[in-house]
């Protein structure tokens, strides 16, 4: 393993690291939803600082090892990684968002059981799982796999739009509330399109060709 | 001037298309809305989808370059053309979900006039704007300057927000209007977000440090 191979390798597991934290996060945050604890939901921010944190040490990293990567996949790997990092990053966000209602929402008796909810975080934090499994097992074809799996996600979220919108003109005293919980199923559905984007650059980067946009993405 | 060099400016000058792409769909769609013109808001995803071909363009000739730039500097402004291509690609997409609720809003009679959005519609325009001029100049004194505004559209977001829950309440009969306004709001906060993102970028480039989540990007 010459030098770089090992620096290379700090910079993967750097990025795991943070995507272990930022499904953490999205599990807290919904835990703590559903468990209506807003002490846990306060956790939430703590775990996006942190990775905040790793991204800024990824990107560093990443500009650094670029000037002494000598070969395309080399290089095609950092910038992947960064990509993938500034996703991560952006999970992180949305679980705050989460976590934000939930304390929000806390305050107030809850409006029913929530079940769609929590099943579209269960395929958001799947995807973002099943994506970075991908990524380490460099395996584009399972990469491929979560791209359409984001529509079952975005499916979900319109069908609560719209149940939550109904359910305002119904009874506007549940206006806040049904805010809240749109603002919440629409950072799942973010969620899951990070997750996507993420699939996308991981097939990108052990097929080397951009289905970003394209149809191949849709099937 | 080197091959390498011109190929470099052709990247720049790539950016620059898909950002002038950008923030004409930002107008637009803001157009669109204010005129309550289908046919305009039908336009703005056209040009998302230049705005997604351009950043495939950018990000092929991105990979193709890094593994011929030696130095650091080269290898620096390569990786972040490619960031700012992705946050611009957002904004592009925020730009759709304004189009499409603009149609939406069209269907029924409007509820007051606007006043608010197209503020906030002009604050992150001017935010655009600004971010690439100062990355034309190389200025990332002007680009830091850029950063603070991002707080007045978050400002007016959360008014508006606020706002247009109460007349909800009040209200039921126009929750649906009130529901597609409130996404707009939101698609220009974030609008402003990838603007603040791309001035963060800027300054990192020129500077070479990283501001983002950091106090200094809050002076």
């Amino acid at each position: 393993m010459t030098p770089l191979d090992s620096e290379l390798q700090t910079l993967r597991e750097r990025l795991l690291a943070m995507a272990s934290r930022a499904e953490s996060a999205v599990a807290r945050a919904m835990d703590a939803l559903v468990a209506r604890d807003d002490d846990r939901a306060r956790g939430v921010r703590e775990e996006d600082d942190a990775i905040d944190q790793l991204e800024k040490e990824i990107d560093d990293l990443a500009i650094r090892l670029l000037s002494k990567a000598p070969l395309a996949t080399q290089l095609r790997l950092i910038v992947t990684i960064s990509k993938i990092a500034r996703d991560l990053e952006r999970v992180g966000d949305e679980a705050t968002t989460i976590a934000r209602r939930s304390i929000e929402l806390s305050q107030e008796p809850q409006l029913k059981p929530y079940v769609d909810l929590p099943r579209m975080a269960s395929l958001a934090r799947g995807m973002l799982n099943d994506a970075l499994a991908a990524f380490v097992t460099r395996d584009p074809a399972a990469a491929r796999t979560v791209i359409p799996r984001d529509r079952e996600v975005d499916a979900l979220n319109k069908q609560l739009y719209r149940e939550l919108a109904s359910f305002m003109i119904e009874q506007p005293a549940n206006i806040t509330r049904c805010l809240n919980l749109m603002t919440i199923s629409k950072a799942l559905e973010r969620i899951a399109d990070h997750a996507k984007n993420i699939a996308e650059d991981v097939v990108y980067l052990y097929e080397a060709r951009d289905i970003r946009h394209s149809n191949a993405g849709k099937l």
